[in-house]
């Protein structure tokens, strides 16, 4: 479950109660992982009442601000155990840096492959998923390269790049910018308080927002060719706008989204940081 | 020649020092209608600064604020003598209502077709031009049905819709809005300071920022079937994205633009009001 942060977390809770319906209802063990933030304690606190708004009976706050605190063995144990895993908001590259490689990251891919455990990330959460991760960079008026930095993500996400608070602040650009020069990666911008799902195979788009796809695989461009700074020439580049309420069920079914649920469904959690 | 709007009239005047080039250089008689704002006056002395100060010796100020000013005899006969003539920013609802099938808008014409003059508008002046003007409304964080009104326009521009103050405002839903409902029409986002050139079978992009192109012709949408206010799906948007300095010389050079450029240079000018 990945979601463009500023989930609704005081009024309808709609993402979120998605997320605790999907990890199996209220009465399963729910973690909710901190790593992303600075203000580990505060974010705990907003999640924490939340969810036991939505009635959840079970839920674990795991504060890490190091790689040997997510290197503990009690912790993996009970993290493989829970059946929804909350990555909340911050700063994705605090996040990978602090879970990438370590048992906490390998106990949250027994927990999806044993369990069925909802994964889910929202903001830097979200973007903390991808192989190749958005880490940090801008570009408001036009693509740019070199306007974006990648950097190795947990890899739960595989050829896709990620990128949040989509429409809000205005990221199009910012992601044009990462996959012009990747282009056999594709994007997805997801809007704040929406998610994007990816279960049995399919897709779907819950919340407020939309889910912008941005494909360049069939694009012509000279970004290869323009200085640092500049703005590439890009043609047909392809946009899928899907609105919350979207649903698509198979690859098989999902005309120029094919590829995008492909790779969204085949690979998830493959990219084990051994 | 397009112009996205606050092209710079204090500093480098690029736009505006191209559009005198265009126009054949400083000797040549220039108009300068500000028929689309409220404060002709002040839009007037800004422009009369900017263009005495690039060394032009002949600009004329045509403010039109009803339709019987835009049928005078004498007007259209020194408009139809002008080398350049430049619409100003404002309310092209206005510009339109005002300038609309008059013997001034005519006088355009025959300056255009015959002294090969170069017709210009700049944000509101630039939306004015199209067959179908993009005359008002708004799409932030995603297209809408409904959103945005269409009106019509002068007609320079056939069969691409126009929007300005592009990347600055944000206005790519507001596009799209307009062209999911009319997906046989393009559209064409143009940045500030920054000039879409119409010319000799092929464009150009000038100033400082970019031009965007938007194709829904291969679009999949539900727009058709969701109710006014709500956010279509919409498939398989094609982007271009052509910075300053872009260029094109004819339309069997463009491969995915081959219709944008056939479209603008083909038929210019031809939607006379009569």
């Amino acid at each position: 479950m990945i979601i463009g942060g500023a989930e609704d977390r005081t009024d309808d809770k709609e993402v979120l109660q998605k997320f605790i319906a999907l990890a199996g209802g209220v009465a399963q063990p729910i973690i909710v992982i901190t790593a992303a933030s600075k203000v580990p304690e505060d974010v705990w606190a907003m999640y924490e009442t939340a969810f036991v708004a939505i009635g959840v009976e079970n839920v674990t706050h795991v504060s890490i601000s190091s790689r040997a605190e997510a290197d503990d063995d009690m912790l993996a144990h009970k993290v493989a155990q829970a059946r929804g895993i909350f990555m909340t908001g911050g700063d994705q590259k605090r996040l990978v840096t602090f879970l990438g490689g370590t048992q906490l990251e390998r106990a949250m891919r027994r927990a999806y492959s044993d369990n069925g455990a909802c994964i889910a990330g929202t903001s830097a959460g979200a973007s903390g998923m991808c192989t190749h991760m958005l880490a940090e960079g801008r570009a408001d008026l036009a693509p740019e390269k070199g306007a974006v930095r990648l950097g190795a993500g947990l890899g739960f996400v595989s050829r896709v790049i990620i990128d949040q608070h989509f429409s809000q602040r205005h990221r199009l650009n910012r992601l044009l910018s990462a996959i012009a020069q990747s282009p056999f990666l594709l994007g997805a911008g997801i809007d704040e308080d929406t998610a994007l799902i990816v279960q049995d195979g399919g897709i779907e788009v819950a919340g407020h927002g939309s889910v912008t796809v941005v494909d360049c695989r069939q694009s012509q461009t000279n970004i290869a060719d323009v200085a640092a700074g500049v703005a590439p020439q890009m043609l047909d580049v392809r946009l899928h706008l899907l609105p919350s309420g979207s649903g698509i069920s198979s690859a098989d079914d999902a005309g120029p989204l094919a590829d995008f649920i492909h790779y969204l469904t085949d690979r998830t959690l493959e990219h084990e940081h051994r």
